[in-house]
């Protein structure tokens, strides 16, 4: 497979190209170009340019609206923002509602975000890293299309449904994990599939329900939650969060209604954000350096998204390198 | 080894007598009683009785004030009910503060409780309960002492870190998980320390940092996170919530600073709580019992916390049973 190097703007100019080409207003265009680039820049190429079939795909089919403009509102005596995507993609509804998050947060100590009617595709640490960058602590949650399967179970129910979380640092990038409930992630089993990889023995199930290696069988059948019922219940919890507690799909009913057009289906995002120092967390910034500081004198232990920020400050000297065939498949978009 | 059956009352009574006679207060003692007995009754011996001894160490060595009276604080302006438990048992800080963290999150959507202060033994689920009763989702997060290697280590840093999630649910007890940061929790193991049993090979690591499934080994090296470095992120972020976000130590703090009585150590706890309609999903509840009536469909899927509902019912007819040993420990505790 021969590989093809871009600088990040290129890229971003690129997909902003092909999603504008494919019926997105300029702000949904850039919005969402940035996060895929984010994610492709990032080292996850998985959320990268891989994915923009599918997000062209659901722009075609004419599920996704690339030109809505998300309703964001806030009450008085709530401490909640509620954004209403209209059918867009997910990075519009979060950018225009983040900034009242940010400020409810900071001034009440905690509040959420609920983002409903969107199409979400991208990776999730690119939704907290920007909040996490205002000093504020942040969860979120989202979910999918049903390919997992309960602890317990064989048959898909819960989407990989990610978690992620963030946390400010004084000097540094934020700390984010952003991490599946699935032991891999759906694009990772996608990719090798087709790069013909084969899959560690738990991460899926085949369409009997018998564990296998084969990325294919997988796709037929079931994956795993991470860690067991632990993961399990990790899903679940984000089918509520994301799902039932702000009023939208599950991901077993995304699957059902979901038009099949290999883009993101409908569903919904809860972001927590809170300020430390309205929770008892005076000192709370540099107390936590020393807890990181802490994990570095172990050889081999990582501070999530290190290996993230290492990969983008590569990317962005030496510009992102993706496979002839995703780059060839995304020009091809272009008209 | 022998088992006696005694009723929950007789339970409860025996462990307030005993926890008064090493100096509670009546109502320390008989807050702390009923949660040791949950757990014991819901068929969780790791939280139960088992546990006395290190309470009464720790009231004992005069590390616990047995009659602290914790301290609740709310604002106006914030979001965020703090509660200072005054160096007593955690259960009593949390009891004091319930109430106004329930009316605060039923008013605005999600409000914070941040408990400091306290030394905390038992488990979450206990914590979530009375919350999700009153109609809210809730999440809980605890640190503990250093036992558990972040994911490529070799030596403790992180605690055990329980995260509890609970949900409410119409004509049922909530949906509750609470499961611990680690593959096992640190009762499990020394439990089968006490019992010559073996732990599986992926729940710790001897001294030098090497697998072993003998858990005496395991008490001296380290215990490892569930799911590998997604577990790792887990245990992390509790360690950041529950520590820096309130203003409380670190687990790896709490090992430097606590006395080594066995008994808990000093920490705190994160509580969020959000009610569902204020967030979007106004028929929430309804919903997700259409997701928990999916599980039900797949045959070895349970919902967590059936399981303990099942043993509470059970214990609730006919009592707990605990070996001989442990009961004997208890009483000597008596005077």
């Amino acid at each position: 497979m021969t590989d093809v190097t871009l600088s990040t703007t290129e890229a971003t100019d690129l997909v902003a190209r092909c999603l504008s080409a494919n019926g997105c207003s300029k702000e949904v265009a850039a919005d969402v170009a940035n996060v895929i680039i984010a994610a492709e820049s990032d080292g996850c190429p998985s959320h990268g340019l891989f994915r923009v079939p599918g997000y062209v795909a659901s722009l075609r089919s004419g599920k996704v609206n690339g030109k809505a403009r998300p309703q964001v509102e806030t009450a008085d005596d709530r401490n909640v923002v509620t954004v209403d995507g209209a059918g867009g993609f997910a990075p519009p509804a979060l950018a225009a509602a983040r900034s009242s998050l940010v400020e409810l947060a900071s001034k009440r100590g905690i509040a959420a975000l609920s983002i409903i009617n969107v199409f979400h595709f991208s990776a999730l640490w690119t939704d907290l890293e920007p909040i996490c960058e205002q000093g504020l602590c942040a969860l979120a949650f989202t979910c999918y299309l049903p390919f997992v399967a309960p602890a317990g179970g064989s048959r898909p129910l819960f989407g990989t449904n990610p978690m992620a979380f963030g946390w400010p640092r004084p000097r540094d990038r934020p700390m984010i994990f952003d991490q599946a409930s699935s032991v891999a992630a759906r694009g990772e089993v996608m990719i090798a599939a087709r790069d013909g990889r084969q899959m560690r023995p738990d991460v899926g199930l085949d369409a009997s329900g018998q564990p296998t290696i084969d990325p294919n069988e997988i796709l037929k059948g079931a994956m795993l939650p991470f860690g067991g019922y632990k993961g399990s219940g990790i899903a679940l919890m984000v089918e509520l969060l994301a799902g039932a507690l702000i009023g939208e799909q599950f991901s077993f009913e995304a699957g059902l209604t979901d038009n099949q057009d290999g883009g993101p289906p409908r569903g919904g995002e809860l972001v927590i954000a809170m300020e430390p120092s309205l929770l008892g967390g005076d000192d709370a910034l540099e107390h936590a350096e020393k807890l990181f500081a802490r994990m570095a004198t172990q050889p081999n232990v990582r501070l999530p998204a290190d290996r993230r920020y290492a990969n983008r400050r590569r990317s962005e000297a030496d510009g992102i390198t993706v496979p002839k065939s995703v780059l060839k498949k995304v020009r091809s978009l272009l008209m």
